[in-house]
């Protein structure tokens, strides 16, 4: 993973391996958290963290076979040490797949540099930057000098808010996303996160893919729980797309088999569409 | 700290018994992730997060006369558990100052919920937020339910490509910082970041402070290392105002001297503007 684009060189052949484009997110919130959608009380005088990871890591493994990328939210897992993120990411990337933090880091300068430094000394793939009002470009360099990492930026999001300022607010006269979608390309950054439901429309996700180009990645996540629209996505995302689904997959009763039906669902849109 | 407004009332209640606007910025970096303003190796065995946790809580120990506030910056104590967190708030508390975490959250949702959770186990008496693309008000919501916790809002940053997107782009023809603003004081947030270097004018603070009203706390980064402009920010900011200055304190060789200093500057001006 360490030469120039080696996290979307080695999430293609995973995509040829596997025949899958699903992305499972790791998100383990505690029973004292809130009432549903919860790991197990931590038991035997485990600490909170290590019931945490336990969790990751029993859904990375089950889903071993259907998943080429796992996202663990930085919100879910706050706290982990840099050793427990080491153990997490050195069993994705073991059972075949890549591992994103879902982090949106959006800091400058030195602070940038520190956070790349501690996400790759976590043996990270890729990270998720929200590029206001950061910068990107030089996010960018310090993520892909060195140990490379992946950044995938958040370009546009389905939330209520996301549409009044990334689409409604307007920089030369087009919408802020496309100026955002854009400094991907420019920057050199890996991909973009898209939504895929609410306001985001079929011809959104075609705008952004024509501005980045077919060899970034758009991750999209609101699948599953979220009820998210993977047909528009991958008809107008086309063939590097990443489909997220977390608590669908891992708060059911089988996040194996649950994995392989999204699996199975998406490779049959695909063939519907012709991909 | 548990009642309404609590985060705003303890800070205003410190600035008048130390009659000081400063607040430290802790960002402590290790020797082997750059060249300078790093802290001392770890010695005797002592993990890397610990010699972090030690160097933070040194500093506040030796800046608790001349400051009301210590902002400790996720990317430099990335790694930190929830106990390690809980040690350098409590010696925060201790020390006379408010502890504001500087995390620029920008999720929504059960995942906002989440960090909100976490952030309080830690014991902070406040955290930043970046509103994009993320939903203000329930960000809002989330952390004034249960235990307060106070939320700054980055309205305004210095950066360019702030320039470019915070005041560069429009929303029904106004900036987006104004907006931004505008969001801030309808959603019950605490107060604002803002810069006041660069393209930051003495207007455009201005234009924040009456969007805002004048309960609401500014916290305004820049100064020092990054040679801000604290009059500029403390004429147009008002009363109520946090300057914030970390490398040039932290990685001096007197950190509690420099910190007097500082402290002592920002009241001249306050003086010499009969604040």
């Amino acid at each position: 993973m360490s030469r120039r684009r080696g996290f979307l060189e080695a999430l293609s052949r995973l995509r040829e391996e596997k025949r899958s484009i699903l992305c499972v997110g790791l998100d383990p919130a505690l029973p004292r958290q809130r009432g549903r959608n919860v790991i197990r009380p931590p038991a035997g005088g485990l600490d909170e963290s290590d019931a945490r990871l336990g969790f990751c890591l029993d859904i990375v493994r089950s889903v071993e076979d259907y998943a080429v990328a796992a996202k663990p939210n930085q919100q879910y897992i706050f706290g982990f040490t840099v050793g427990q993120h080491r153990r997490l990411t050195r069993e994705i990337g073991k059972r075949g797949m890549v591992s994103i933090l879902d982090y949106k880091l959006n800091d400058i300068g030195d602070t940038v540099r520190s956070a790349m430094f501690w996400i790759k000394e976590c043996g990270y793939d890729a990270v998720t930057l929200n590029p206001l009002p950061g910068n990107l470009a030089e996010a960018v360099r310090s993520a892909h000098e060195g140990r490379y990492l992946g950044v995938i930026v958040l370009t546009l999001m389905s939330n209520p808010e996301a549409e009044r300022y990334l689409k409604g607010a307007t920089v030369d006269s087009e919408p802020l996303y496309m100026a955002i979608a854009r400094g991907v390309r420019e920057s050199g950054a890996d991909g973009c996160v898209v939504g895929a439901t609410g306001h985001v429309s079929a011809s959104d996700i075609r705008s952004i893919r024509a501005a980045v180009g077919d060899d970034r990645v758009l991750l999209v996540p609101g699948i599953g729980a979220q009820r998210g629209d993977p047909e528009k996505a991958i008809r107008w995302g086309g063939e590097n797309v990443l489909i997220n689904v977390g608590r669908a997959i891992i708060y059911s009763d089988s996040p194996r088999e649950r994995a392989a039906e999204y699996s199975r669902m998406f490779n049959e849109i695909r063939r519907g569409l012709g991909c």
